[in-house]
């Protein structure tokens, strides 16, 4: 039916996408013009979109099982920001001339690790062809108990700011992949670079936050970016201290060598990390939650009444750190 | 917090987009990190996903209020074709430099009028800016009643096939786009280039058809294309008579300039009517649900035991008219 050697898109979604669809029956195999999923009664539907785009969100060069990863992480933490479970997936993929079976295997054989990892499927999607660059759109599907999602709007005046894991490998990872941090240990660079190519989606976390916090968004596009999503419709400021930033030890030794690294650590964004306001009294709550799974939560700050500022950030002394680039706009 | 002049993606989100989300209160205005969505009992979701890329599925020349319809039609032919009805959608724009705000406002606003029209609200989404091209991904959810989705899978030996409106106007249309139907009357151009550039989704027929289709799919690839996809999993073929294909004014008056066009009309694609098999006994039910909803559907040819060819087509003296290509490949 094609005159071209390349693969058609039927033959494409049988060989790498249809075994990633099988254990959802409503996906039919990929081979009707929709997906039929079932919503567990008493539950809500979570739908979040994503696309990334070769040269802009990750490079030419980035291992194809790194982009895979990246692009449905991202989605997964956006449910974890809403306290969603993860159910299923669609993908979208414009490809272009350069992209080979071995990268669509590497691709789809990450996707596969992923969904066992984070309990979700593949349900549809769409394959294309582009002269330009390589384009992928996942949307994202979960569910929540109806009335439990997370919202960002919550933060009252006298909650604590809490984050997961740590902050500032993303960004950090980034100037490594751009030959940045040579001075860096090898070991400590690749930790950094798998950060990055590989965020960690804190959906097990975001499943017990409801009933504990006030308002939760994901670290993507910075700590302090992020942060001001949650104050600005909150109509609440935020106070952080620098010095209870939770850091790897590479971050710390990037730090070491310049601390005006502290910029893209508490500016630069991709670190996927949930960041959330809770009452003073529900601290040991949410201390005990995150030794039951696993995932360190942090204190960095205090939720204060409206100021000019959404979110000022002090050092030791007390002194404000000006970001120079009030996190990373994606567009 | 941006260089440039260019509008921010939140300006953008809040000018174009937002003002489309505002029926769906858990879209949240676009301002969270997903849309929470509930989903009435007793009812499964639905979920397609389409891209679309200037210079591949539409003309860099093409005003952005057809590709905005095209974008959400081609969607809504999706759930038409699976008998469900639109819920909501959520958008990807990869944008590239040339987009203007021109651009944006007649895109946002087609979408706007067709949200009126077919039911859907904009929930969520993502926008990217691209070196190029103008990239589009639409992931559209509907609902259906628990285990009444409309299959591809179900056609039956001595089923009559049926087609809803006119077939080959949407590929005729881009054969007008292209310049090469100059001899056509300017009306009759000018309604082709309609239909091609603004398909008609056929959900208030694909909502009437369970209980009566045995298996339904929406034209986009081309009548004998999408018929094969009925023929296939339901392990059957078709045979169909080429006269009795329901035909517009305009594409008769294409045929009788050379009649070589039944290539384009029936292997064409983007007509995104649906095609659907019946037994014989249900015929007068479908008429009548035909003019009730003001949708023509006519039968075209029977569904016979599995031959070689999933799809045979005659024409009036009974020979075999051989597609040259036999659907298109958008892959």
């Amino acid at each position: 039916m094609t005159q071209s050697d390349r693969p058609t898109e039927f033959d494409l979604i049988r060989t790498y996408f249809a075994p990633l669809a099988e254990s959802e029956a409503g996906a039919f195999g990929l081979t009707d013009d929709a997906a039929v999923l079932p919503i567990e009664q008493g539950r809500e539907l979570v739908a979040t979109t994503d696309t990334i785009v070769a040269g802009v969100h990750f490079f030419e060069k980035t291992p194809a099982d790194a982009v895979a990863a990246k692009l449905l992480r991202v989605s997964l933490s956006d449910l974890a920001a809403m306290g969603a479970t993860p159910h299923s997936y669609t993908l979208s993929l414009a490809l272009t001339d350069v992209i080979s079976s071995d990268w669509l295997g590497a691709f789809s054989a990450s996707l596969g690790r992923d969904q066992d990892t984070y309990g979700i499927t593949l349900v549809g999607g769409d394959t294309v062809t582009t002269p330009g660059p390589l384009t992928l759109t996942l949307t994202a599907m979960g569910t929540v108990l109806k009335g439990e999602a997370l919202r960002r709007n919550g933060a009252e005046v006298g909650d604590d700011v809490y984050v997961s894991g740590t902050i500032g490998d993303g960004a950090l990872g980034l100037l490594v992949a751009l030959d940045k941090l040579t001075q860096l240990s090898k070991s400590e660079a690749d930790f950094l670079l798998d950060r990055y190519h590989y965020p960690r989606s804190r959906g097990n976390l975001g499943e017990r936050l409801f009933g504990l916090a006030h308002a939760v968004a994901d670290v993507s596009d910075g700590l302090a970016a992020d942060l001001g999503q949650i104050c600005q419709p909150s109509r609440v400021s935020a106070v952080i201290q620098s010095h209870l930033v939770p850091l790897s030890d590479a971050a710390k030794s990037v730090l070491s060598l310049d601390t005006q690294h502290i910029q893209q650590i508490l500016g630069g964004g991709d670190d996927y990390e949930l960041i959330f306001t809770a009452a003073p009294s529900v601290a040991e709550k949410l201390n005990n939650i995150s030794e039951e799974i696993g995932i360190p939560v942090t204190r960095i700050g205090s939720i204060v009444p409206e100021t000019g500022e959404d979110v000022v950030i002090n050092d030791e002394r007390g002194e404000a750190i000006l970001l120079l680039h009030n996190g990373f706009q994606h567009f």
